[in-house]
């Protein structure tokens, strides 16, 4: 398969289905357990999963749109349905390199949320279900995570320019983590390795 | 009805129905024929179905983005199948007033396509049914038009202080027309009012 060229000068079509979110010409960007080392908070669980296989966790669109303020960076997300420990299957996640941009997320299908937050330690999950449009503000990390059985997927939109900044949460992670409780609900705990530094 | 309150500082969730687009909680703003005089080429076909009824031509939601270039505004658009005389049934289109901003539409349901143009006559019609994004680039008035005989329904994302300029589009509208032949195929023909000028 060859990924078609996208005229961002011109105008162009491209396909995501309804309501799975892959599509039949543009390719994916694929994020593997095995990639996603340390990010989850049960790293003896993540090590004991990757000895008998390495998931897909999630995977995206990136249409390579120009990097320019007046352009529209734009694709879907899927990430799939699963637990490391406790934990749920998750974006990594990350800032805006132009802090100052904000994103859309309009979801598909399947069942989690965003967990959102800033520099100034401000929180919040936006529960996401089939037909709920997320608002993700300037100056907030974002992260999908997947609470359900089924692939949660999502269409995005963002500044052309904005880009992404894995690396700011990348060290000690998001400080919130998002849980299955021993009675099967979901819980939003706080990250211990943000408790004890 | 209380339409909700957005908080693009702190973000927040807001419905469009899958695959139908409307909200139960935000406020669309609606277009109906008579607000439209004059758009559509045959005038007198018009006039006539006005003094029996004013259709609702499309609707769409303006969530009150914040006029900043970091802030994406969204929302869905709703177009309903008809035509007058044989141009089917259409959004008035606009440039945007910032002109050098792009936007994306993602196609929900229904059938029919993006017309757009640029000031240098540049023009293309971009099919549209559910699962197909377009891309309108960066200084091209756009307008939805439905070909089908269901809503047309899009969920659509831009720059937040894009703005709308209708009026440079409105005084000989496109320089293309989007019709049903007498076979009752879909023709894209020059808008006569360009001709003759």
């Amino acid at each position: 398969m060859t990924e078609p060229v996208f005229d961002w000068q011109k105008g162009f079509i491209v396909d995501f289905a309804l309501t799975g979110g892959l599509s039949a010409t543009a390719v994916s960007t694929r994020r593997t357990l095995s990639q996603m080392r340390g990010m989850f908070a049960d790293s003896e669980a993540c090590e004991k999963m990757l000895t008998s296989s390495d998931p897909v966790v999630y995977e995206f669109y990136e249409l390579g749109a120009p990097e320019n303020a007046g352009d529209v960076a734009f694709g879907t997300s899927v990430t799939y349905p699963g637990r490391v420990g406790n934990e749920y299957f998750m974006t990594k996640g990350h800032f805006h390199t132009i802090l100052e941009t904000a994103e859309v997320y309009y979801t598909l299908s399947g069942e989690g949320g965003m967990l959102v937050e800033n520099p100034e330690g401000e929180t919040a999950f936006f529960p996401m279900t089939a037909g709920k449009a997320v608002y993700v503000p300037r100056r907030f990390a974002h992260r999908t995570v997947n609470t359900g059985t089924a692939p949660l997927v999502s269409f995005f939109a963002f500044r052309g320019d904005a880009g992404h900044n894995y690396a700011a949460i990348e060290t000690k992670g998001y400080r919130k983590l998002v849980i299955e409780g021993e009675d099967g609900g979901i819980r939003i705990i706080n990250n211990p390795k943000w408790e004890t530094t």
